[in-house]
């Protein structure tokens, strides 16, 4: 099973959000954990490795199940674990091999386009501080079937 | 990959355990997530089926990356989410399939035999609020190989 790490890092009243060349949808920074890490290891490694900023104590503010489903039948399902930081070092990379990196101020966030759930996500990592546990279910072609949060 | 989920729920300075036959060691009551659900919906329903208890707020207090090894490779790798709860309703079974349920007192909490990487999840749950990160290598037979903590 899957397991992917990010974090909505906050700097400024600004987000840094990553734009994917497939969609040119938005997401939060982060990538696939490595076997044996643990997440706060992953996401630290992933963030570095796309942006070159090392978190400094990121919060965890999600953990979702992600299932992918086609004709009623769930073909995919995975793990994703969603920090929160609002403390970084470093300077911001020239080169994202994942897109384009970019500080959306945060009045922008939810206006750009992104996963309908995701939304959702940075809305809570903007504006609350317990952690949010939710499950996703997507078509393959990410459209949001249905949405259970807790 | 497995998820697992459990929950130390503290009532009047005694914590629930449960006293598995294998081995006869405590741990705290929970099990397998089903496809499709959160983790905090996973622990209450788990909780639920081994206790008759329900948990009430149930807080995130660890997420764990478990790696088993043997001869140096890893066999097997799974996630457990552990709960810390101090609130529930219902009351205790009298007979649990898994094993014997037993309010044991804080103090006695980590005298009990027990895998030796629960102490610390133990101990954590017991005494600190914030979320506890880490990945713990065993052997096949339960020998704690090694230990990362974040």
């Amino acid at each position: 099973m899957q397991r992917v790490t990010n974090c909505v890092l906050q700097s400024d009243n600004q987000i840094l959000m990553l734009k994917k060349p497939r969609r040119n949808w938005y997401a939060a920074p982060g990538g696939k954990m490595e076997p044996g890490e643990n997440i706060k290891q992953a996401v630290k490694r992933e963030f570095k490795e796309e942006t070159d900023l090392t978190l400094v104590d990121p919060e965890l503010k999600g953990v979702f199940t992600f299932v992918i489903q086609e004709d009623g039948e769930t073909v995919k399902e995975w793990m994703m674990f969603t920090f929160a930081c609002k403390k970084y070092e470093g300077k911001l990379t020239d080169y994202c091999r994942e897109g384009e990196l970019e500080w959306v101020p945060f009045q922008d966030v939810l206006t750009k386009d992104m996963a309908e759930g995701d939304k959702t996500i940075f809305d809570h990592c903007m504006n609350r501080d317990e952690v949010l546990y939710g499950t996703f279910t997507y078509t393959s072609d990410y459209q949001l079937l249905s949405l259970q949060l807790d």
